[in-house]
Parts: C-alpha cells; structure tokens; sequence
C-alpha cells in the first residue's frame, strides 16, 4: 500500500494532508481499553471543557465526523419548515455539499453574490422583503464562512455588525467554520473573538482540514438551541459510536495552541507562495491572500504545464483562475519548490 | 485523560470496546504525507479491491462513517418518493437511527413483528396488498439485519429465499451488516455466501462494533444501483475527505481473515458466557445464542446489583431481559469473572 | 358526459356522493365578480367567523383543498425534526396517505394495534419509553381520528382523557376529523363537546364527504400554534388562490346546522342498513355502528354476487369483511332494495 | 356575504377573477347523483380524451387543485434524489410557492438571472460544469414558464431550442403553463406548437387563472415519466376524491375553445391597457407586453394616488414597478375607466 510517489506535495487541498502526529498519538493514546459509547466517554468530557475554556462558559461542543455534517447539524438547529438560509453565493453549503441543505434540511438558500465571498450587512436586510408573507419563505439565518472559500477573512467588527443585523432581524447567525482556526490566525486573534465575542449563534469548528484525521465540532453558543443537538447529531449520520477517538482529535487541537500553531503555519505557507508570485509575467492574485489558499490567474500554457507536476484545481477554468492550497505540512521547501516551476512555466 | 477505571469489562455494546492494534496501525501506516482526498487515493484502491476479491467481481464498495450512514446510503439507493421498505418491527433501521429513514429518505418502514428478528417470506408476501394503489406506498425494499438485533442469524439458505421472495415480486434485498462478520464467523462460511451468492442486492458491511475506530462499507451487488452511490454518500453527509483513514481500517479486516478472527472470538466468549449461565437459578436465554449477544431473564434484584458493578443494558426492563454483548477484546477471564458475579447475584 | 348508469347507489364511499345543492348554490353565489385572492375576502371572513362561533373565541379555521392536506398541515404545525407521532395502525395518515407523513412531514408514525380503531391513555403512555434517547424519535403528537377508520366514535370524555394523557407527557393532541359531524351527530352532541372543550389542539374538519365539492379546515385551538399555518399551508400546496369558493362551502355546512342534517342522514341510513342485517344467515357485523359505515363479515359467494351490482369495498379481502358506506344523499329506499339484494344473495 | 364593492375591477391579478359561467354550469351539470371517487368517473375521462384530443396521442393529463400542486407533481416524476432542477430566478417554484421545492422535493433551484424572465440555450450549457462531480447537485430539469413571471411568451421555435439543448445534455424539459392559454393565444398558435411539438416532456395547464374555479392539470408528454403520477399526485396532496367536478372544469375549458376565447380576451384587455399608456408623462412599459399581464413604471405619487381606488401590486416598490394584470371578465370599460385614473394620477 503505497501512495503515488510521482507527485510532489499537493496544492489541491488542505485535505490531502495527513494527520498531524500529535492528533495521531492521542488517538493512540485514547485506545486504552473499553470507554462508554456515543460520548459517555472521559475524552468527550475533555473535549467539552476545552470547548467551554476557548468560547466561553455557555458554549457546548459536540463533535462530528466531517464538515458538512457540522453544517447541516447546525443549520438545522435554528431553521423549521419555511424558513430559509441568506449566505453568499460562493458558500460551501449552497456549492459542494451535493444539495444537502434542500434534501436534508429542507431549506431553501438565498444566495447572494459577493465579490470576494463576505456578506454584507446590506446583503441581509435587502433580503428580508418576503417577510409574513406566505408565498416566500421565511430568512430564519445568516450562514457566513470564516474563512470564506475564496480564502478571505471577517474581521471581528465584520462578524459583530452581522450579527447584530441578523439578530435585529430575528435572524441567527450561522459561522461555517471548516476553516474557523486559519481565520483566528490570520487576525491573530482568540478564537472567541470571531465566535461567542461576536455574537455568533452556531458555528463549526473545522478540524480535518487543520490536521486531523476526521473531526469537526458543532459549537452552540446560544443555550435555548443545543436541546436538539443530540437528536439531529444522531438523525443526522453524525454520531461516532466510539466517540472518544474523535474527541480526542479536537481536544488535542484546542490544547496547547496546536491548532493555531498548524494554522499560522498552513497560512504563512500561502503567505511566501503570494509573495514568490508577485511580479510573474501573466500571473496575478484574485482575492486578498489572508489564509492557506492562494486564488490566482495563471496563463493557460503555465497552468497546463504545471498540472503534469502538481496536484492543484482549477476555480474557474474558463477565467484562467486556481486555487493553491497550503497545509499544516506544507514546508518552504515546497513553496519554493513549486515556485521555481511555476516561474519555468511562466518562462520568467 | 483517563478513563473510568472502576468498572470491569463492558457488556454493554460491542462499541464500548476500543480499536484493535492492527487497525491503529494501519491508520498509522497510512500517514505518509500527501493523498489526493475524498476516495482517490492508493488505500481506497486497496479497499475496493479487497471488497471485489471478497464479494466477486461486480461488487462495489464504499467507504463510509458509521452504520446508521451505511444504512441510508444503501437504502437510498434503491428507493423513490414513494415506495417503502419492509423489514422486521425489531430493525435497528427502525429502532434506534433516530427516524433516519424517516427524515433523511422520506420512506416509510413498513415494520413485522417477529418472533426472533428474523423476517419469513411470508412476512414480505402478506405486506404486498397495497401494489398498485395510489393511496398506499409501495414496497420496494426488503431490509433485513444479519445479524439480527436480537442476535439470531440467518443461514444462506434462508436469505436465498428472502432474496427471492423480493425478486420476484419486483422487490430488492438489502442486509444491515453492522455485525455481518459475526453471523459468517457462526455460520462458518464466507461473507459470500450470504451476501452474493445469496441473491443480496445491497449491503453494510460494519467495521466498528468488529474492531476498526470508524469504519463502515456500503457494498453494491446489483450494478445498475451503483451509479447513484457517490452523489447519496456526498449529499448524506458520509463522504470523508483523509479516505485513506477509513480505507485503511477496512482493508485490514477484511486482510488476512482478520474480520473472522474477531468475530469468532466475540462469538465464542458470548457463547462461554451463555454456557455458563446455564443451570443458573431464575435466568433464562431468550434468544438462541448465535453471536456475540446473549439475551437473557434475569431476576430484578440480581440485575440490579450487577448494574452496581458492570456496564449492560436493559433490553425490556419490564420484561427482566438485559443484553450482555462481547467484543474482539473480551477475554475468557472478562466471561470468567462475570459468571462468578452472576452467580453471586443470584445466589448460586 | 352521462355517468355510468348501471350501477345502483354507492355503498362504496361517502366521496361517490355529489355536492349538496345548498353548497353548489353557495358557490355560485359567490361568484360575483372581483375578490381578493388567497382568503382576503368576504366570504373566508365569514368562514373565519363561523369558526369561532362553533369552536370558541380561540379558534382559528383555514380552508384547505382535501382531507390529506388538512391533516399535513395540521400535523406539522406541531412536528420538529425528530419528533413522532402516535395513532392507531389503521389511521388514515398511516395507511391511505400514500406516504405523506414520511415524505412531506419526515416524521415517524408510531403505529399501535387497536381492537377497534381506538387509542387508549395506555396505548400513549405505553410508547414513551424513548424520550430523551437520542437514538429514537421523540413523540411529540398523538393524532386520533373521529369517527375512527372502523367507523367507531370516541365520546367526549374518551377525548378529554386522551388530551389529559398526551398534555401531562408533554404532547399534543391532534384529530383527523375527516368525519368529525358523523361523530357529533352519532353523540348528539356539539362539535366542540368533541375538540375545544375535550381539550384538543389542532383538527380537521372535514367537508367533502359531508356534502361538499372539495373542502376542509384545519381548525387550531392552541394559539401558540396558529403563527405558522399560512407558510404551511401555502407550501404544502393547500392554499387556493380563489379561495371565496372553498370558504363558502364551508360556511354553508357551518351554517344553520347544515353539517348536522347531512351526517344524521347519512348515520340514519347506516343504522337502517345494520339493522336490516340482523340474522341474515351468515353477515354479522364486525365493528359497533356509530357512523356512516357498516364493516360486515360476509359469504363470498354473496359479496361476489352483490359486486356484480353494487359499488362497495373489500376492507380484508381474506377475511370477507367488506366495508358498507353511505352518504348524505343516500335514501331509504336505496339501503332498502340493497338489504333486499342483500337477502337474495345470502339465500334468505 | 357581500363582497367589499368599493373598489372596481381588480387589476392586481387574474386570481381575483370569479368563474366563467360555463364552468359553473359545468359543475352544476355533472352533481348527478353517484360517481366513483378519485377520477374513476366519465368527466375524468372525457377529460382524459380532451388532453390527447389537444396534445396528441400519448398526452396524459392528470387533474389536481393548484398550479403550485401541478408544479410539485410535474418536477416530482423527473428528479432523483440529487438532481437538480434549472429556471430563471424569477421562476414561481423559485420565489413564491414557499418554499415547496426545497421541501417537498428536496432539490436544489439553479436560479439564472434573466433580463425577462425567459431562459436562453446558453443559461442551461452554462449551469452543466459539476456534472458527474459528486459534491454537486446534478442538473436534470430545466424549468420554464410559458408565460414567464414578467409577462413575456417564448416562440414555439425557442422552446423547441430549449428542450433539443436540454435532452442533448440528458435534462427534461418541464413548462410551468400556468397561462399557458394566454401564451398560445398571444402566438396564435395551437397549445400543440408550444409543447408537444416543441418537446415538452411535462409542463402544468392552468384553468384557475382563465376561469375555472380551482383545476389544473399536469400533462405527461414523455411516457416513460407517467407511471409515478397517481402515487405523486396521493402524496403530494393533490388528489380530489369527487375529482369529477375539477375534471369538469378543465374539460370545459379544453371544449370549443373556451381557454383560447378566455385568454385571448385577457390578452387584448392588458394590450388597451399598455397603449393607453403610451405617452403618458413618467409611465414607462418594463416588459414587452406579451399576455395579460403589463409591468409599468409607474410615479410613485401616482401609484400612491391609484392605490387608493385600486387593487394592484408593487413587483418591486424601490424601482416603482408594478404589475397590472387583466382577466377573462375584464371589460374594455374596467380599462378605460383605470386608463382615466392613471392619466388624472400623474397629471395628464
């Protein structure tokens, strides 16, 4: 069983990295024996103290295999039957997650588009229009992304004037936080700064993409929502029978900083690939680089030239546009590496 | 981080037991840098080329998160808005998904009680009265549990007539197979047997309650059913981005025979813990013993000093009937030491 | 486009009756000219008012378009995502709704046998077992229907006792009241003696098989309730735009008894029918005659013969037990040439 | 029961119409005693043979209440559980059917910005990019409506563009024809030409908006998609049990023209409307005026001013768009007199 060596390190995703060690030591270290199922286990209860010591005494965390099921448990927590989720266009919940909101939730998104996938407040109270009225449905929540899937980050303030909209509204707010920690180390921030601080109501914890196996946490923030969590978590797929490796994931994130310190370096990792880029004939950057991805327009030639090498995906084939992605386990070396070749392929 | 260390070996659930050591480090193994994401990489190929040498040439098999998922995904498959699915009152499907199907699929269960967990023929050939009308929903699905809730097992002979019975009334198979290796490690046959030579269309194959962290498979029998499997598992919030991770525990079951090697162990300390409770004074088995579950009668007083010590479930507290589950990890002494507390409690 | 005269009057259905000419009157009489679409006239007032009139101050009536309907939006009025709902196993949502409460509603129906169509405070308190499990679904409903698929009535303090039990649990109480006047008729009561004052939350009210063209309310009782029904209705594809039409025949079977008349008919004609039964060799009578309907156990022989004239039902084939229905326009001379073919057939 | 007669014609929507004459003496006449429930009567069959008598052959139509149910039923027999359906952003199952294709279907709306309402070839090859790519919804419909929410009618010569492009892709072509009369009468062409013979594969007839009371059909033009009607149309709530009486009312309209002469009235009503208000000082004609239906911009005073008198809709305040629509009843009287108005309303 061995990988394709033919590759060298992936820019496709933050995905095709591997599990840190430490997360994978703990897992190993969770092995001891029998443990409670569905969460009645000694590493859950750590996981849910440290949820509780990053955002604050009111959070609740519950801990998920994969991100969309973090999403989808989340967003189900606020929506009923006509209500509708106001998230930009580009959201990964209204693009790749293969319609689970419409066939699981049942809701309809009002996608909004935005031109570096940050919603405005203005994006929200001009979407309200069909509000009591039966024929449309109801805005019931804004779901945001931090980061953003075109690599941007909210400022705090950002996140704050959101939710204080939505809340005026009646609305929540909804953080798809796959990402959440690359955001954090970005602004060089708490993570509670963006979340609880900010008036969030439900977020995501992203961990998978920051060096875990398989993790993700559903954070609550607003107490009268988490009675319904354990049921949807189930309903929903998201339960791990033997809970505790998953929790151990999380837990060893959120301790000692890991996850910051995976974060700070996936990002500063896109940091030296945009500074390589700039000045390349042809090449220019799309979005503001402010966390592990790159999005930038690359000659046709360049771009087909550099597929043959590396793992990398188009965003928009016909604009010329990619997405580089670094990870926890991105080194200089390979940012440089990669940039020597793309500097050949550009014939700079 | 430790756990609980005051209760002896659970016989609660097959899932209170932890990862078997190959498994970890197959997980382990699997760490080495960069793999391309959600199924294409070298460990999926494994995967599915030990589900193929296992269950034939046309079977198909993905990687999923847990059993309730592998459910869904199979079931969805083969199922429009509205048809039904038939299978026994007692189905976990039906029992304990927290209305999955329900919610997730929009189909009803059409739910026959059983005397043992075990579906007839004739429980699917007196439930076909409403084909035809559009006010009933129509079958279209026979789901049955190999092994049972109830721990019975179905001989290939017996699913051969299900399979059948379903076929020619225009009807699929299916088997929830979270404990599949435990019925072939009684049966003393191969998976094959009672999955593709027995007519199966589509099947789970569990790897979590049989020693993997979190690991099920959806196996597809029938080919015209498989195009759909990507965009269900996708859309059902089942799709793992590190596949490898999951791969890679279901390749080390099903390597080497070390799924049977489990189960036969699991099997055998339920049947040393049956055989010693033989004899004992107010217990009786309910059901026969053919896995790793031994229901049991047990007096009030006596279950409730057992619950001081050990971790066990209720199955019908009304009724005096506990499940005691064994797992990979249970040891003679675990039965051993059990039995001697059992009889304690029951003053023998 | 004449009707197939052969046949005699239906003893099939009380839905193979016409309109009542009080209620085709009424519709052409609003037709006169503009009104505001989607309940926003003069004649839906009316109905609005009529409402409170025969249920209360509290009450709040909505026309929908059929009986199915009236029960989904209803139903989902009062349903989260991994809520349930208890009836008996011959309710009409569970067996003649063609999957509409798995499908549009995503809930599980938990499903209890009954001798005669009738739940019991047992048969709730019975079916908690799971509450607070996140692995089951949580009873949130118990919809009973009145008159019961058998053609059984509950008394008001059958019903009050049913809203003690669900409303002590923390469940509401629903009624599919498709023939709720047949049951007010057979207690000689009001209809409130049966829904307001026996302390149910959410019914329907049926119209269509009382004399009307296509019409039927969801009446709510808890106020708390009320706020969703116009964006349920409207997306459950019950909200018509002309809706004065609708309204009307509602108003007219509100108004001066009309609904009253009709089921004491249709009731009388039922009794007449039974009562002509008696001691034919071979029939006996399966279920108490309290409605419109006639389950009898009859010969094959002389259900075949009768078939080959009359229009009726099959209710379980195998056991010979047809099902005999009549109607508001049913007349005596109608049940009396039936019993007389009836009489023939059996050789008396 | 009188209708508020302080304002004259309606000129807010066709709903707000009464009915036809003949369709009421259509209701009347078919209130002859018995017939069997659920379209097994002779209207439902004459009906039937109205449907291929206009659309050919293997035309199959099926009655049921309300545009919105003949949306639901129609998308329903085309979409799996992750298809997806596209139509232009002012679709009406995308902005005012609450909802019900995200819930009741659970599919995804690809909404594409048009400048009128009407799809073009380009806006379905465009939306195709993730086919096969498992985080996305797949494509399956395209859905259009003849006439579009702005008022304007494809040619048979582009739909027929349409369906070639949608079937080369694999995709259906669905129309919601909720005026679908109005369509083929502002073509003068045959409901044919716009449909069967433009490779519709299923689209929705309205009556309810051309005169009839409350009936629509879904018509099946591809025959492979009939089977799942009756089943979709039970679940979907769409099924009238005396259902003689709303198939009545479509065959009224399909006899002697009826739904042309009802259409094509409307039609030169909203016509005289829109030349009445060429010139007018502020007044500007959004759309081109293409059925019964003129979008104008309008001085907000003016409007102001006509709103008092006047029962219409803003389509979009903020811009000063309304929407004035006309009916089969509407008089060349109604529009003169509100021609009077509107010029008094902005000073001419």
């Amino acid at each position: 069983m061995l990988i394709n060596s033919t590759f060298p390190k992936s820019f496709a995703s933050d995905n095709h990295a591997g599990v840190h060690p430490a997360i994978l030591e703990a897992i190993a270290a969770a092995n001891t024996g029998d443990a409670p199922a569905y969460g009645g286990d000694d590493w859950t209860a750590v996981f849910e103290d440290r949820i509780r010591a990053e955002f604050g005494p009111s959070a609740e965390g519950f801990a998920v295999f994969n991100g969309a099921g973090a999403n989808m448990v989340g967003l189900a927590l606020m929506l009923g039957r006509y209500d509708a989720v106001i998230c930009p266009s580009s959201a990964h919940i209204a693009t790749h997650e293969a319609g689970a909101a419409e066939r699981l939730l049942g809701v309809k998104l009002i996608t909004v588009p935005t031109p570096d996938g940050k919603l405005r407040p203005d994006d929200i109270t001009s979407r309200l229009g069909g509000i009591g009225n039966p024929h449309e449905v109801q805005p019931r929540v804004v779901s945001i992304s931090q980061v953003t899937e075109l690599g941007t980050v909210y400022t705090p303030d950002e996140i704050s004037v959101l939710a204080r909209t939505a809340h005026e509204e009646g609305l929540f707010l909804h953080v798809d936080g796959a990402r959440l920690a690359n955001a954090a180390a970005f602004l060089d921030c708490e993570l509670r700064d963006i979340t609880t601080d900010a008036g969030v109501d439900v977020f995501s914890f992203g961990g998978t993409k920051n060096g875990a196996l398989a993790a993700e946490a559903v954070v609550v923030l607003t107490p009268s929502l988490t009675a319904g969590v354990p049921f949807l978590r189930r309903q929903s797929l998201q339960l791990a029978s033997k809970m505790r490796f998953i929790s151990a994931q999380l837990s060893t994130l959120l301790m000692d900083g890991l996850w910051r310190e995976n974060a700070r370096h996936a990002n500063a990792m896109a940091r030296r690939l945009a500074d390589g880029l700039t000045g390349l004939p042809g090449i220019t950057i799309e979005y503001p680089v402010e966390s592990n991805a790159v999005f930038a327009r690359v000659p046709t030639d360049a771009a087909t030239e550099l597929l043959k090498r590396y793992r990398f995906h188009y965003w928009d084939e016909k604009a010329g546009l990619v997405r580089w992605m670094t990870a926890f386990d991105t080194t200089e070396e390979h940012v440089d590496e990669f940039l020597d070749d793309i500097r050949k392929a550009v014939g700079s």
